[in-house]
């Protein structure tokens, strides 16, 4: 049970959580950098309230779930910094978690043991506190990345109020858990960005797009995100996204090699390959739900 | 009408115009190089009668559709041309079509003007006559890429025969159609063929497909499509493949550039200006339906 829940950024995810939350608050108060879309949130019921102060706001809140944008978390810190209460927990929602660990170490010294980063893996193209959805999380995996400084009854706390979410709660290691997202979501972004761009200006000079099909739909969805969250995550995220993008520049090639060579058995191998990965990793996240 | 329709190759593409070409074909005869999957054509209503001799098979019909992998035309061609007869229209559905027209030219010294090199817009990552579906035609484009030499009363045959199962005719250059379909769907085929073998490897040293979400599931959805498949169509439509391929590499060399040195204003107006590409892209395809 938590009384005052303080939901910082009352976007798709922060009022996601705000609409299942209820169940088990007493209490939900929303803070956003935007004051028309605090008033939709307050309008749309997600939120018992919007707080154009922060200090009013976190003010005596036993949880605060911090749920701006990547890029955000800094500042937020530093303004956070002279309220900060040990009384309270913290956590947040970023998609990358090195950098929220160091932007803490910056401001606060240390991390503070009740500040347990996290990372829901939910989420939609869509974005805004229009599309908050009380099940977004069911069945979703949430990654929380405590340090050795984090209080156990910190931890225990934020996995419990994920859990009532109806999310399934893992923790890892920072530096693992941006390896990994840069893989299987950061990458894919940065591809599907950069082929819609460059289709775009083709289809400028000749009319493509009317001919393509459901799998460039599948495949450009993600292009259709919100591109100033996916600067944040980007630039949060550097080093592994660059290592990766490097990676994937040499199996391109290797690929386009195949094809220029003719090579018949290695573009076959290759293609199997592939189809292989993706019906492992469907049946991976089969047993998400199961 | 069609007094005798001819299906070379049973499988999704053949199969689904089988199934709804029933309502206006007195017979429909198949063909197909596996026995096993002529038999399921035929125990599944699909086609009224498979033919193990391709002689048999044509002989008298009216109507031969052409529905085999994209690397069979040539010795297809071989096979059919003692067969070939003046009174019959044929057609294919190849997802490349210059090298269907330069099989023609090779076989026949010419392409046959009762020979309309044809592609429907359609398919799926499915494949099979399991999968055949008399709607799958629906409201989606097919596009004929006729020659000059081609007879004016066989493109409006094969016209008719798509517009009856429900498609939208569209005429089209033979090279123009290459260039097309290599930016919307082989290009991204490769892309997501590439990704999917690349994070398979890794996911053999650390979990990380567990960590995926939807936009990685739809991301590399075409990953699943039949290697064999794909292998033709990337050796068929080489050429227009690896051009793009080469533009795609330097795209991406670019945006990777910008995480590199940290540009926001050049990542964020390339995000933005892929956003808008995959918007229009998306109206493009709402006409599609209307």
């Amino acid at each position: 049970m938590i009384r005052k829940l303080c939901i910082i950024g009352v976007g798709l995810i922060g009022g996601s959580a705000a609409r299942r939350a209820r169940r088990f608050c007493e209490e939900i108060v929303g803070i956003d950098a935007d004051p028309e879309n605090l008033r939709r949130a307050e309008t749309l019921g997600v939120i018992d309230q919007g707080c154009a102060s922060l200090e009013r706001g976190v003010a005596a809140a036993d949880f605060v779930l911090i749920a701006t944008p990547v890029g955000a978390i800094e500042p937020l810190f530093r303004a956070l910094a002279p309220l900060w209460r040990p009384d309270c927990i913290y956590t947040d929602v970023g998609s990358t978690k090195g950098n929220v660990v160091e932007a803490a170490l910056r401001v606060f010294g240390i991390v503070p043991p009740n500040f347990i980063p996290g990372h829901p893996i939910a989420g939609a193209e869509r974005s805004g506190v229009e599309a908050a959805d009380a099940r977004l999380f069911e069945g979703k995996r949430v990654i929380l990345t405590p340090l050795p400084e984090s209080a156990p009854d910190a931890l225990a706390r934020v996995e419990a109020f994920w859990m009532h979410l109806g999310a399934r709660v893992e923790r890892m290691d920072v530096g693992h858990h941006d390896e990994v997202l840069a893989a299987t979501s950061h990458l894919p972004h940065v591809l599907a960005f950069t082929l819609a761009r460059m289709l775009g200006r083709k289809d400028e000079q000749a009319e493509i797009f009317r001919y393509a099909a459901g799998g460039f739909r599948d495949f450009t969805r993600i292009a259709s995100s919100d591109p100033k969250m996916w600067l944040d995550i980007c630039r949060a995220n550097r080093g592994p996204l660059l290592e990766l993008l490097g990676e994937y520049e040499t199996a391109l090639r290797e690929v386009a090699g195949l094809v220029r060579s003719d090579d018949a058995d290695g573009l076959y191998a290759c293609f199997s390959e592939a189809r292989a990965a993706r019906e492992k990793f469907l049946k991976s996240t089969e047993n998400n739900h199961a």
